[in-house]
């Protein structure tokens, strides 16, 4: 079930690499490059978390970029809640990279996840440099595997599409697990394309792309210090509006399918839930009563243990309508796995044997119906499980 | 370490029972009784889940209520989201209390908790209406049995304190454990005294006392549809000002008491968790940072593995910080059961086999200064266990 998607295709200007550089303190790979080989663009979107990591404070201050030539990150260490040590430290990793490559400091992007808290080790990721080009390729797999932390496979996606005669290619890797949340908690995810996009229109498609995709996947509801996603283009250039939207397209198609894959591998998670609310009346009421069903412990529980018990999600979508001012008792509409179980405010009569079965599906589909205007949003999270806990209680001891 | 308070104090005026009406489909208590001698004044506190149950809509309408006489309670049918049956059925459950004991349907309230969307059982309800005449006691024990769901204990407080020669009582019960929350997820409790109260200030001192103890609670993050929280008096009369707060502050006691019980029987739990948020520049900032920390996984699971990830609290303030337009980043300290962890804005060097130790204590405490006003808050929760996994995917099954 928990495949990584395969990811033959590779856009042009672009390598990776993904090594162990020891950070971890084990044999696993935990440092990775992006490598461009002519100047790009790159858009980013990061973490609300008022405490955000080095590398957040660092980036916010670069993206939009029209210089972009690289980007290092590891899975170690989040040189995040370091002070001004960890500020200097990444500042000091991006130097590095820029020296190394033979490029300038501000062409370098940086990204970060692991523990918070603890010394950055700038020593060994200077020395994973070297090894780091030599081993740079056009494949991602080991940039994707490089960046996992309690990620159970590597994330990729990719796509490729054609505008008249020339085919363009979008792909992405990520990182997730934890911690992933509507406003990009503990989640990395890097989107590439040698599609042409202006350099005013790079940070409009990566915001509206993170808004449908990684804002739209809950694992346990905390937002984190580091969460970020780039999207780089090497085809800096002026086109069509028509094939502004092709290209946003793709690019949303590759988010999306790496922000499911993100939800399918929560910690300890067995199921993919997908959320469907419509009918709001606004974008704001959609989204709190997706993300109030997708944070809930008791649904995720409840579907954990194929509980057919309907009433949770209900109470989880009248929690999320309590903070709305126009969010006032009315008649909703509940789907699972297609079965009505609540229609126009009344309770469906429920074969509850039939419902648990079908809970026993990988694949979770809830649908929402508020019955109170023409706006819906989709979105994914997975179930709670005991093992969740046993990760969590264990990370960093 | 989860003992029930022991609870010798009656209020006068009060009797008390509970029985076991077959409505869990076991020999468990699942009926309570609170009957009083005289008309009493009551004030309720509810839920703000936009799908309340029928026993919320009904109450709501009701108080402030100056003539009360009974309140009705099970523990195996919750009565939400069964439609207009369910409201139906709630009435005449009153109806049929009012017509046991020779009063008015008005002069009874009502209260629920149990599964959702399941049609209530009003004939066992009533055929108990005679055993819990029968058994009408002074001692609260066995309402505060009969309102327990998995809750591993009854909870009960009380206190006794006099103004002037004369002796006041204020005795409570409640059941807790799991989707425990802020605004009053499911979470039953009933706060009785004979404390002279005007009928004006009821319903005042019902509200100050949840925002200070119910509304500070957090088990999973869940607001339920049934939350409720009852305020009685038996002594309705126009008192001193200062006479005033000396009742209040005894009704606060008795809530903090209840809610702290709550907070540590929550669903798997080990550890009451109790967080302090001091320097917050008002009331909203202190609540939100509160409720960041207390209903974060990471948080809940790092403490139940003692594991000394301080940074996951960090990452938590930062969190609820995100919402608030003057929550910009600033400098903060955090100690943990008096350990300073981060001071102004940088990491502490910290003892962390020494800070692990430390979280081995039932009792957990974490104080985080925001250093930008004068506004602080206290309030409990728990840690996240693998339990609390296994007793909600298996509660309706």
């Amino acid at each position: 079930m928990k495949d990584s998607s395969p990811c033959p295709l590779t856009p042009r200007g672009f390598s990776f690499a993904g090594i162990a550089a020891g950070i971890k303190g084990n044999d696993h790979k935990d440092l990775g490059l992006i490598l461009t080989d002519r100047p790009a663009i790159a858009g980013g979107v990061f973490t609300r978390n008022r405490f955000p990591s080095a590398h957040v404070q660092y980036c916010r201050r670069l993206v939009p970029l029209e210089r972009f030539r690289a980007l290092i990150v590891n899975s170690g260490n989040a040189n995040a809640a370091t002070g001004q040590d960890g500020i200097e430290a990444n500042r000091r990793m991006a130097a590095a990279v820029a020296e190394r490559f033979g490029i300038e400091s501000d062409q370098v992007l940086t990204a970060s996840t692991g523990i918070i808290g603890r010394p950055f080790p700038l020593e060994l990721i200077i020395g994973g440099l070297d090894r780091l080009a030599a081993q740079c390729t056009s494949n991602t797999t080991d940039l994707a595997t490089a960046i996992m932390t309690t990620d159970t496979f590597p994330k990729q996606a990719s796509t490729r599409f054609s505008i008249g005669p020339e085919s363009y290619t979008v792909t992405g890797v990520a990182k997730g697990s934890g911690m992933i949340h509507p406003n990009m908690a503990t989640m990395l995810a890097f989107v590439m394309t040698d599609a042409p996009i202006a350099a005013g229109d790079i940070q409009t498609l990566a915001t509206a792309a993170a808004d449908i995709s990684f804002n739209c996947i809950s694992v346990d509801g905390d937002t984190s210090t580091n969460d970020s996603f780039f999207l780089i283009s090497t085809h800096p250039g002026t086109i069509d509006g028509s094939d502004v939207y092709t290209i946003g397209k793709a690019i949303n198609t590759v988010a999306i399918d790496l922000a499911r894959q993100i939800a399918r591998d929560g910690e300890g998670a067995e199921h993919l839930i997908e959320v469907t609310v419509s009918g709001a009346a606004d974008p704001t009421m959609a989204r709190v009563v997706l993300n109030a069903i997708l944070t809930s412990n008791l649904v995720k529980t409840a579907i954990h243990g194929r509980d057919p018990n309907w009433g949770r999600i209900l109470a989880a979508v009248g929690n999320g309508l309590s903070g709305l001012t126009n969010g006032e008792n009315f008649p909703i509409s509940i789907t699972i796995q297609g079965m009505p179980v609540f229609s126009a405010g009344e309770p469906v009569k429920v074969d509850s044997a039939e419902l648990s079965h079908q809970l026993g599906q990988p694949d979770i589909d809830i649908r929402v119906d508020l019955h109170r205007g023409g706006h819906h949003l989709t979105g994914w999270g997975c179930d709670l499980s005991a093992e969740y806990v046993r990760i969590n209680a264990e990370y960093s001891t």
